[in-house]
Parts: C-alpha cells; sequence; structure tokens
C-alpha cells in the first residue's frame, strides 16, 4: 500500500494553496508537512510539487492526487457502511473535466442541489469537448463531459443529449460584411471567432457552405468571452442557442442563416469503479441532463 | 536574417489549424508546406510544431510565432511610410494575454470599433491577473492585462483602472450557509468558489474578516461558470460586479457583507518598440478603460 499521510500531505498543500495552511488544516508544523513532500519525491523519485506561489502538482503529483480522490470517494462508500469509521472530515472532492460551453450554460443548475445535499466539492477542469477524455486516459480526473461516445478502459460513457449552436453575429457586422446577404465568398472574407485550436465548429459550418481554403479568424478561449466579441460585432461565431437567449430576444444578435443550427453531443465519461458518490452523480445527470440539451439525433 | 518563408509557413500552419488550410492560403503544396517546417526544425535544431490535428506549437515554436507576428506589426507601420510595400494582405493578429473577468466584461466593448477599424485579428490568451505578466517575459504575447505594475524589460505599463469585485452568493445559499448572519466560523465552513490555484481573491477576503486557516472550497476555471456556480448556491465567490448587474438588481445575487468590495487594479503592458499598431491600441484602451473600470485608489 501507498503511504496515505504522505499523500494526503499533498492533497492539503495543493488544495488549499499553500504549505502553512496545509499544516493548519492537517494540524501539523509546516516542516512537518514539507517532510511529507520531500518523502514522498524520495519514493516516486521526482518532484510532485512546483514550489511556485502556491505550490502547483506536477505531472506525477496530478496523477497522484486524482488517485487520492478516488480512494476517498471509496472511502466514502465504505463508512456509509462502516459508521463507526466516519471522521466528521472534510466534503469530498469529484475532479471532472467538461467543456466550457457547458461550465457557461447548464452544468451549475444541473448539480447545484446535488452538491448541496451530497456536501461534495467540485474541481472543474475546461477542456475543449473534443479532447476532455485525454485527461480520462491520462487519469487526472474522476469523469468528463465531452463530444466523443468511446469510453476509455475501465470506464463507461452516457448520452446526455446535445448543445444546439447557432452562427451568430451583431446586427453591425452583419451589415458591414454581408450588405448583399450572407454568400460563401463574403463569410470566407470576414473574421470568424474561434475558442481555441481545438475547436472546428466554425470549420464545419463554413465547409458545410462550400468554402474552401483557409478563414481569418480571432482566437478566443473563454465561453463568456466568446459571447462578448460576438455582441462587439469583432466577428461572427458558433454560440450555444441557450447561452444567448435574451440577446436573440432583443435583436441585439442575429443567426446569419435562419435556423441553421449544429448540435454537437455530449457524453458523460466516469470510472467503472468510481465509488458510489460518482454513481449517484452519473444516474442524476441520466435524469436531469435532458432539460438543458436537445435529444440526440441519431 | 531569419528565413521568414520558413516562419510564414509555420506561422501558416498554426493560425489555418493544418498543413492543408495552410498550403491554400500560401498557394504552395502541401508537401511544399511540410518541407519548410522540417527546414526550420533543422535550423533550430528542436521541434516547432507538435503534429497533433490540429497541430500546435511547441515552447520555441511559440516564441518564433510571436516574433512573425512582431515582424508583421512593424512591417505594417513600413508599409504605412512606403505604400507600394503594400500587398494587400491578410490582417494583423495581435497576440493579448488578459485576465478571464476582462474578457468577460468590458474588453470586447472596448476593442470593438478599434479591431474593425484597424482590421486587426485579436488572438487572445487567457492567464489570471497574477500571472499573465509571465507571457510577456517569455515573449509570447505582444501586451497584456495584468494586475503587476511593474513592466519586464524592453515594456512600458499604463494603469487603466481598477475591477471591482463583491462577495456574492445566491440567497438560498445564504439562508443555508449563514442563518445567523455571516460571521467568520460559518464562512470557514462554507464552501466558497475559487477561479484556480492563481485567484487569491477569495483568501483575501477571509483574511480581512479574521478567518484564518485553510476554507473548503469548488475549483470552477471559468469566469462564467463562476457566476453560474454562485447562481446555482454551490458556494459564495467574488464576482467582478460589472459582470452581474442584473442578478445583484434582481436579488439573484446578493451580498454577504455590504459594500465591502475588493479593487483588484488592471495594468496595461506592451513592447516599447512593438509597432504602431500597438501604440493606437494602448492610446484607445488608456481614452476608453476608463468608461469600464473604476479608478484606482492611490
Amino acid at each position: 500500500m501507498f503511504d496515505y499521510k504522505l499523500l494526503s500531505a499533498l492533497a492539503a498543500v495543493v488544495e488549499q494553496g499553500g504549505f502553512e495552511r496545509a499544516a493548519q488544516l492537517l494540524g501539523l508544523s509546516q516542516s512537518a508537512v514539507s517532510q511529507r513532500i520531500k518523502l514522498l519525491e524520495a519514493r516516486v523519485g521526482q518532484p510532485v510539487l512546483v514550489r511556485a506561489t502556491p505550490p502547483a502538482p506536477t505531472e506525477v503529483g496530478t496523477r497522484l492526487l486524482n488517485h487520492v480522490q478516488q480512494v476517498r470517494l471509496l472511502e466514502r462508500d465504505l463508512q456509509r457502511q462502516v459508521p463507526a469509521l466516519e471522521e466528521g472530515g472534510l466534503p469530498e472532492r469529484l475532479r471532472i473535466a467538461l467543456n466550457a460551453d457547458s461550465l457557461a450554460t447548464w452544468w451549475a443548475v444541473a448539480v447545484g442541489d446535488f452538491c448541496a445535499e451530497q456536501r461534495v466539492l467540485m474541481e472543474l477542469v475546461v477542456e475543449d469537448q473534443e479532447v476532455g477524455l485525454k485527461r480520462m486516459r491520462a487519469g487526472e480526473v474522476a469523469a468528463c463531459v465531452c463530444a466523443a461516445e468511446r469510453p476509455v478502459a475501465g470506464a463507461c460513457s452516457l448520452a446526455l443529449g446535445a448543445m444546439r449552436y447557432r452562427a451568430l453575429a451583431s446586427p453591425a457586422f452583419i451589415e458591414r460584411h454581408f450588405p448583399k446577404g450572407v454568400t460563401p465568398q463574403a463569410l470566407a472574407r470576414s473574421p470568424a471567432i474561434v475558442f481555441g485550436p481545438d475547436d472546428l465548429l466554425q470549420h464545419r459550418y463554413l465547409a458545410a457552405l462550400g468554402v474552401e481554403g483557409g478563414f481569418i479568424h480571432h482566437l478566443c478561449p473563454s465561453s463568456e468571452g466568446f459571447v462578448r466579441l460576438t455582441e462587439g460585432g469583432l466577428g461572427w461565431g458558433l454560440v450555444p442557442e441557450q447561452q444567448v437567449g435574451a440577446q436573440l430576444a432583443r435583436g441585439e444578435l442575429q443567426e446569419l442563416i435562419p435556423d441553421r443550427p449544429i448540435d454537437v453531443p455530449l457524453y458523460w465519461h466516469h470510472w467503472r469503479h468510481g465509488g458510489e458518490l460518482l454513481s449517484l452523480l452519473t444516474d442524476h445527470l441520466a435524469a436531469a441532463a435532458g432539460r438543458w440539451l436537445v435529444p440526440l439525433q441519431r
């Protein structure tokens, strides 16, 4: 077995953001915490922490942390069966990767009550919907929301529904760039907004309209920033329709080509033996996600 | 001098998100583009691109890209003085690091018209306000918005103003966790929301109230997600007041302790010899930022 005294010290330093607060939490001196981290590093043969302010886990440190969280989840299940073990400790943490647009829209409403009732803290990692699964494969998260259906080994996936995106721009932008209507030629010449290098939604939209070759674009790796840039007339881009219902109703944003959405499927991936809390969250999402997502087209 | 044919190939592959589109943009065959990248790698003695879909620059690749962008900015100035050089090429790109909260609030409104008039594309990098300056130092961006005043060597800084944050929570959260009012003890026991390991605002707020030791928190590295979690009653957190004016007016979010804001200063850092376009943007921000930020307290 691993030495969980050492692993808990690592978790405390990272979760509390420093050696001093970790020491207070664990009821140890700061030098005792520091000693445990050094011992852990001697055992794994490499650094587990970058000594910055606040300290950040190295790659191997992140994997150890995820392991600690998974063990804690399993301990939680055991404590329910054997209540005498209960230490009345800290709430559980669930480390979950999800796409920025889910986080900016339905996620908090969907899990809010669950977190309060189950007394669980979320440690969220934002990843583009195409790449969140890499975090699962690397063992860095307990679950993820992403666009890929196929689970990694040891995990299950569950279809949640789809996010509906529409290609939007401000009326001023449309007037400036498409005075004669939205033609493929005009589209290729007017700036788009792209979330990041993994975001190919705009490429797909243009390809479906027969626009070939590259196109000019801003890069904006923030869901809310994306909407702000669109409203500000800097470019056009594909935005989740539920994020901008008010702007569409007020005419502050308009769809480039009426009723031409792109649906992005979302799947919930979770470890098969991730413990009872993860199973409860899975059941909760299975029942609730349909309220915010559109049904998947098969 | 560097071989800019090679550097342009790198820029095209990254900006277009692939070799095929880069080739179309440059009017070359795909193998010619690939050849140029290989030649560039042979010269710098290490990979400049990670061959993923889409390709991503390595660390040295990112520095080369920023150099290309800086050279393009200088070329743009020259072209204005010597119009015969004009090739009618692509719009300029400005790579800028800024904090997520600026991007989620005032940034797009402040620069929208500027981008349209100057025909400039923004390549935005989101960094916590405490660490954006590292990107300047590493030569990865042309400018940044961050909380530190002192510029890196070769750059200037300009005070833009401050973002005003207030500690907010949903009425249900306040009722559940603070039935007897917001005491330091109750605060330390109720979940906070923290943007990421570099976000110490919640720590500062608690420290000022005399709360010592660690505190439990969710981690949510998304500005919009942060507001959603707060609205959803998952925790309390410090939110820019201009981001939630409507929610405050409707009572969907309430300040924990009335009128106890934290102001975070924001500075604009830019290279001293970054070209005319960067100077114009600097003048523009100097004149406009005060409309969205509160004056700095000295």
